[in-house]
């Protein structure tokens, strides 16, 4: 067990005077700042969780070890919020056969956020303690030893970081805002909401390989330092590489292609994306994660746009059925509608898209792209037509797509790409690629690229090359938008934008 | 279906001439070069796979998408060997009912690695066809049509890539050099050999996350693009960020250790790790993939360790059950004992270490680091004695280890870190994290680092930091060893070096 009073020359809340004056302090070796945990010992002592605190427990002896969340002294009684992740629990330190006056001074002066170990019974309350998680009991404390000491003055109080904007304003408390968050996202990253965040962040992620294994694909792993700019040039970081200059893989594209002239068929991703864009929207990073797909198809590219739709919407179902906690925690402080999704996923051509939008008196040629507003507009005119906050947007015009792209064989002013779409916004661009090197070469031609850049990504197709498609999932605005948040620096843990490169 | 005839233009096997001067080819339109797939429809057909090919199928009509790996006319017959991933079959195109003698030349002249369609019905043989993975059957191919035609010469041979390098020497046959393999990877990764190194890693990812999803973990994603070297400066390389220098994470450390202080308690990472290091050696890369994982712990570092040996012999009986047919594919190319371990893991104090190579003849100091002669030996030494491919070396002397490593607070000399090593080399190392910020600054004073260029780091600690330990893991070494390869560039399917940037 760390020793107490060990911990001589660190800062922290002074044992009160009395005990060196008169002596007297009979619960002396029940509390204090322990030594540094330097694995001293392998003790059997036994820490249970917070959330396992329930009546099932009362009248049990235990130890927990969590964070200091409040303390509120009230004569001779301390009151303590103990945290641990999501979970926290009442404290209480008494005056009494186990706490000195003393003791309950030194609890009332943890500074908060620091972490302790505390031995304590668990008490079944008459009145439900409406500010825990723990609402049917507490905890008398016995002894309680300060683990590792927050210093006093926190950067931002954890309950402004999970109060709703609207509430904050109202009230006239204080919320935090997005920079003085992510200044200090150790601290933020410690709210309930965050937490939350996050742990649905990690399901996506597990539910999405999940779904691509059971369908027989194979996880492959990509460079990131790439020779040459190949995705056009534009947008690249450059990288000192030895005495030569190298590049930040802008997606793992060229990559996952070789993989499927390779013969992997079914192939996915997932790491790091770079774009060197100097775009400060709520949706722009520099640096993103990047949920990557390619497959070879038999005869038509809606059999991968029909995998990837089907893969979203067993994401979708997953987070729905696994993490509902999480969803209602983070829709506590930032409201919002459930997400809706249809199956199968609903698919509209781009030509249906623009006769929505023109009926909804929006201007636009046949070739044209569509513009941020116009995206939202057509997510809201989908969604009241159809129910839905996730549909495919399918046969764009091959001039607003890159080189590589498949003409439609019907139709030489549209393409065989599509784009999904959650609650009105992008979140993954796909196509059917073009596996012949020679239609290859006149489309690079077309769109004016040099030849020689991008001669071993079309001498990757001269040796066999089957029809193949696929996309690229943004998963901050995956995760974003499926909690109807509204900033990408919401769902990255320490985001890239051209004005932070912190922490 | 892809219309016969309409690929005018392309390259390819000529139709024989007898068919245009005698119009007398009465199977004229059951072979020839497809038109390009561009998803013009989407037919009934269905395509088996050639591992369904068994005598279940006999007398059955199939269509079959493979690549021609081999053809060998002779007289009225032309064998072709269809290849689809690691399986392959034999089809004959034999002169009579459905095939003219131009469409057998015309079979026996397609290149090899070119992709077909092909309509065939399977025939029980009489003899085993020894050289192929379907042996009780063959197709009698009634169409062929050619959906993606390969150049006439190939950079490399398949049959050459995948021949034992012994072999190739005794018999005077060729086998492939690495920098070939490498510059031509899309045809490399073909083989039988390749296509079960990659499986059987995309298993090891799998495995891992398993693992630790089950054990509790939550998986994070970190940033790849840092303002600082934080990591003492040396071999990081520098990327051009808008105006300013930023640098490519040489590990997931310090964010791995603030997902700890933010209470993540137990988190793992899957990503690229960039170390701008001139060694050309057969285990270092520039850029290589990281499994790594950080956990809080009770009492002792060792409960962390514990978990992440656990982990790993979890992925070895995972892989010994899930992956046997990929690793015996391997093993034909590349003999190999197999991957022994213990459970528990074998655990050796550095100083037993040091004991053993000592009277095998080594003279070591006590506080001397391991080199990689020694480390083959000791692995040796460990496998007579205990009979183990992999164990934790634990203790490390303090002074061989960074500055954040815990030092012992028994053995001033001696810290709480470890390595784990898979047949005598390294592929993990770990340690206890020094979690007080003041016993921090000390350690970066004495090891000379600016504290300014530290500062961040350090102050994650301020707040409350639990006891932490982790571990970083090198998945192309864990794929290398556990199949016995000799180079970790066997094991990275695009491997990056100083002297290698491309594909």
């Amino acid at each position: 067990m760390p020793s107490v009073n060990a911990s001589a020359g660190r800062k922290g809340p002074e044992k009160p005077r009395e005990v060196t004056d008169a002596g007297e302090d009979y619960a002396n070796e029940r509390y204090g700042l322990s030594s540094m945990i330097q694995s001293q010992e392998k003790p059997d002592r036994v820490l249970v969780r917070i959330r396992d605190l329930t009546v099932r427990k009362a009248d049990d002896v235990v130890w927990v070890r969590a964070r200091v969340h409040t303390s509120r002294a009230k004569g001779k009684q301390c009151f303590l919020v103990l945290r641990q992740q999501q979970f926290n629990v009442q404290a209480l330190v008494a005056v009494g056969d186990h706490a000195s006056k003393q003791m309950v001074k030194f609890a009332a002066n943890i500074n908060k956020e620091s972490i302790v170990d505390v031995e304590g019974v668990v008490r079944k309350v008459n009145q439900k303690v409406g500010s825990c998680t723990q609402q049917d009991v507490e905890l008398h404390v016995q002894k309680i030893y300060v683990i590792s000491l927050a210093e006093p003055r926190l950067p931002l109080q954890l309950d402004d970081a999970v109060r709703p904007e609207g509430d904050g304003e109202e009230e006239g408390r204080a919320t935090v805002n997005q920079d003085t968050r992510l200044d200090n996202r150790v601290i933020d990253l410690r709210t309930s909401t965050s937490q939350a965040v996050f742990r649905l962040q990690s399901g996506i992620c597990h539910l999405f390989r999940e779904t691509l294994i059971n369908k027989g694909f194979v996880e492959i792993q990509t460079p990131k330092i790439i020779s040459a700019a190949s995705e056009g040039g534009a947008n690249v970081f450059t990288v000192s590489y030895f005495k030569n200059n190298a590049y930040l893989a802008q997606s793992p594209q060229l990559y996952k292609q070789m993989c499927i002239c390779a013969d992997f068929e079914k192939v996915f991703c997932i790491g790091p994306v770079f774009r060197a864009e100097d775009s400060n929207t709520h949706r722009h990073l520099t640096e993103f994660v990047g949920l990557d797909i390619e497959m070879a198809f038999s005869y038509h590219y809606h059999e991968v746009l029909e995998e990837i739709a089907d893969t979203l919407v067993q994401i979708f179902k997953g987070l729905q059925e696994r993490f509902q906690t999480e969803i209602q925690t983070v829709n506590k402080q930032f409201a919002c509608e459930p997400f809706k999704f249809l199956e199968p996923t609903l698919r509209l051509e781009y030509c249906e898209a623009l006769a929505m939008l023109r009926e909804a008196g929006v201007e636009m040629g046949d070739e044209e792209d569509l513009s941020t507003p116009n995206e939202k507009l057509l997510g809201r005119l989908v969604k009241e037509k159809y129910d839905t906050d996730f549909y495919v947007l399918d046969k764009y015009p091959l001039a607003v797509r890159p080189f590589y792209t498949m003409p439609d064989p019907r139709n030489p002013k549209q393409s065989n790409s599509y784009d999904m779409f959650m609650r009105g916004e992008e979140i993954l661009s796909g196509a059917q690629r073009i596996h012949d090197p020679q239609l290859l070469t006149e489309r690079a031609l077309h769109h004016g690229i040099d030849l020689e850049k991008i001669k071993a990504y079309i001498d990757s197709f001269r040796f066999g090359a089957p029809p193949h498609a696929g996309g690229g999932i943004g998963l901050e605005r995956v995760t974003m938008l499926f909690l109807g948040l509204h900033n990408v620096r919401q769902t990255s843990m320490f985001p890239r934008d051209p004005k932070r490169l912190t922490p």
